[in-house]
């Protein structure tokens, strides 16, 4: 299905349309020019909710730019930023990125060494940071000597205080004198505009440098109703952090389609996150799982949702039944199951249901709704085997997800290896079927996948049906070694209470679930299953600590 | 508002993102993955309905790639086709372009030497004709030195008879014996994909040459929701021919959107497009104003309308407020304003309402409905006055209408001069205005308005001012030489009956709609006013009419 790389053949006459390159101020010049009057609210990290039109804030952008040329930030330089979702942040986005210099957002989850790390490793000039960070300024920028200066995130009335910080200029003071208008360049559309580093499991984080090119086809297909549909009848509220992939591209896609942008930041609980989309009307929002949880115990707790909100789309963790059942049935509002990566600007499918599948009843719609989706247009799904050979698309196959596309990386920062195939497509970790409609569902890791006599057991299939069981608080799947089948499944529970089902208690209520032959070969007991920082279940450790067990 | 054109400064670093070219073929191949059982429904030309999905059609492009490089097409090549909205004919456009060549809508409307011009020009090495135009193949291909081969869009049964189209093949027969798969070179998305002539009203008709980037660039804002909003839930019918402007797009739309395509191939008859929509489900239909005309006529006739149509897009001409209130208060079908040009591949704006808009009674709203509407994200638009200044959005001042974006021409095919503006806008040559909220509306052609004092006076809302008059059937106005303002109005009329209202007379019922300094200076009586192809009229042969007239 996918089109081959045969190399261009001779005689090609280019085409005669104007040579424009696509930059990521023009989003937010065209929502000044056409939605003047539609509005980014922000719940200040110091308070009080402030509201900014497109226009007021393409005046301030303008400020920033003159700013920031002042502080002598030069094209190509990389300013970085520790901040909430707030219009201060996305002005840092379009200034930054307006004058050719690189917006590069910090997790300020990191630990200590890891900030560090990539404050050195990117050589950041200047640093921007919302007064929640103050401390972790204070500690961290020791020995980032690229740091020629540090922006508080605020007014002069906020400055921060402690000594260490006696330094920080503050934003409100840096643009207030400068001219509200700026001539931006114009330069290749293939030029840096940001730079997010991976939370990579396994040894230092890795910088994915986005291209103005990529910002901006990524924002068409956000906005396309395959994805969000955002429209002007929108107020969009992004959970998801702007430092984490740019709130999945939500500061470019809103002023591209005239919606009105609702910045929580930094409360997201529950209770903050309803009341704020309550007053502010929002229609559909963005985030995590654990991002819904809360939310809906709010929900519940009130027994209405927030008026007017209509859809969420949820990533970066799988989406359980339970939730969109509580979602939609309860509450009337509509889960999109979505997928990507930092590596993807981050948007690779999103799960829309196709008129076909509206007609069915409910339980026969759901494992579809929980397959991560269909891809967005400009990205290129496919799944190979262990030899790299294309599998079909009949939703059975599994094999390792592989992606391709304009907004895609093809090398990390300051890396000279390719993380690509020979054919030229990134792989994502991830083992995954595509059914013939096209929807994906990734099916585990593949560092994780059990590989019995050369067939594939999906641990995360294993843990999810184990979970099931009454009995069962938690559970995790990993594969040892075996003298025939090479590897096979162990199971590994922690119990609810002080019933532990025996393997063949447990395989007896499995069966109903997987095939015969994935049924695990033993079953360990534990007190806790040890977990990440974003609530992933961390194998490696697990690994360890049963590397000497063998199933046979 | 706009960005001017800074050069781009030195150090800019590149962005790390795959290098994947915008190619129109990876639609179909799209969706031939993604929406595989998507349909394309076409009315034959000889008769019978024929319905493919997207994955046969994607099997039958890769033959037909086969069998053009079979019959010696070239990279480069210009592949002419005459022919109506068809499946055969989109095959055709992502064939062609598939290869690299570039595929050559001729409008069938085109006068004999109008035709033979072009096919000359463009050096057309194939042609491929529906049977419609048998006889206009048969006629205008003598002389026309370049084919090689011409195809007729059909099978054996069906091959025309005509003794000068003996050497002629037929679609299906060509296609019939090659491999339905096809190795689809990858090359710069700049490369010309199609080339469509503008039917000038003066001199020869010029050829717009289209990029794979610009048609990309353009499908990706024609599924955004303030343009279409196309999704997989709609069965799109367009109207507007694929010789104008490759059917504003939506062949190239629809499988990036997942949407369904019903296509009319050469009935566009009110009863006949009524039938269609209805035994087809169609949800949204896109065409000129008479073809509204004639499907209204056809709904009021039946008292329904076609059972699935919720909107219609409505361009080519500007839209009445009669045609407007009609669909939507009638028959519940929405009308979108929309706007574009040959050279604008085409599309510039699309009028949806704002939500504010929406709040209001229903009468305030239409002055705003009837504007042509917000520019589309990736157009740039702006008015000027006569030299060249940039003047305000503020809905009163009226300047010439420039344009500029990637999908916005820059050259004409085989011409060296460049059509742009010293600092490289598009002129429209028209006149319009732009209000606060980004609505542009055309008050004029540049070169039919009125100079009268410095003022600008609009022929085009005289007209409709006049027309509004009870006793008069058609209305003209043009600008006659004056000694003190240079220029003051003339208007022609055609009276419905015996009765022939006074110039003050008229004047008096037009002072209630148009500033009193506009008010027509003479009025002459005509038994018709000459109109174009189009139905627009043709000032130029009033002006010739009224050479020697003189307002004063």
């Amino acid at each position: 299905m996918t089109q081959t790389r045969t190399a261009a053949p001779p005689g090609l006459m280019p085409g005669l349309m104007m040579d424009r390159p696509l930059l990521v101020t023009q989003l937010l010049s065209f929502a000044a020019q056409f939605h003047a009057d539609t509005e980014v609210v922000t719940r200040t990290v110091e308070g009080p909710i402030e509201r900014l039109t497109y226009a007021a804030m393409w005046a301030r952008t303008q400020k920033l730019a003159n700013a920031l040329i002042g502080l002598g930030v030069k094209p190509g330089d990389r300013v970085a930023t520790l901040a909430w979702n707030t219009g201060r942040h996305m002005e840092l986005y379009y200034a930054v990125a307006g004058i050719g210099a690189i917006c590069h957002t910090i997790n300020p989850r990191l630990s200590g060494d890891q900030m560090r790390y990539i404050l050195n490793h990117a050589e950041d000039c200047v640093l921007f940071f919302d007064l929640t960070f103050a401390d972790a300024v204070a500690e961290n920028c020791k020995g980032a000597n690229s740091l020629k200066a540090r922006v508080a995130l605020t007014d002069a009335a906020h400055k921060p205080a402690q000594p260490a910080l006696s330094d920080v200029l503050t934003y409100e003071e840096l643009i207030a004198g400068h001219a509200d208008t700026f001539d931006f360049p114009e330069f290749d559309e293939n030029t840096a505009a940001s730079l997010c580093y991976t939370s990579g499991t396994t040894g230092n984080p890795k910088g994915v440098l986005y291209s103005h090119r990529a910002l901006m086809l990524h924002s068409f297909a956000v906005c396309t109703s395959a994805t969000m549909g955002l429209s002007v009848h929108d107020r969009a509220l992004p959970v998801v952090p702007m430092f984490h992939v740019n709130a999945w591209g939500m500061p470019y896609a809103a002023p591209m389609s005239g919606c009105n942008l609702v910045m929580p930041g930094a409360k997201l609980d529950g209770p903050s996150l309803f009341e704020l989309m309550d007053t502010e009307g929002v229609t559909c929002s963005q985030g995590v799982p654990t991002v819904w949880m809360a939310l809906l115990a709010t929900m519940r707790e009130k027994g209405r949702k927030p008026k007017a909100l209509q859809r969420v789309l949820v990533g970066g963790a799988a989406v359980s039944e339970m939730l969109i059942d509580a979602f939609e049935k309860e509450f009337g509002v509509a889960v999109n199951h979505a997928w990507g990566m930092t590596e993807m600007t981050p948007l690779g499918v999103v799960n829309t249901l196709k008129p076909k599948f509206l007609d069915q009843p409910r339980d026969q719609q759901m494992p579809q709704k929980l397959k991560q989706g269909r891809a967005v247009y400009g990205v290129d799904l496919r799944i190979t085997d262990e030899a790299g050979h294309v599998l079909p698309n009949d939703g059975k196959s599994a094999g390792h997800l592989q992606v391709r596309g304009p907004w895609i990386v093809k090398r990390y920062f300051k890396s000279e290896e390719t993380p690509l195939t020979v054919d030229g497509w990134f792989d994502t970790g991830d083992i995954a079927t595509i059914d013939p409609d096209g929807y994906m569902q990734i099916t585990d890791r593949a560092k994780d996948v059990i590989k019995s006599g050369g067939e594939w057991i999906s641990s995360v299939d294993l843990e999810n049906a184990a979970l099931g069981h009454p009995q069962i608080a938690a559970a995790a799947v990993i594969g040892v070694p075996h003298s025939k089948w090479l590897e096979r499944p162990l199971l590994i529970c922690v119990a609810k209470g002080p019933e532990r089902p025996s393997l063949q208690e447990m395989n007896a209520f499995l069966v109903t679930k997987v095939p015969k032959w994935w049924l695990p070969d033993a079953l360990e007991y534990v007190t806790a299953i040890p977990l990440g920082a974003t609530g992933k279940i961390q194998k490696t450790k697990l690994r360890e600590q049963f590397k000497d067990f063998r199933a046979g």
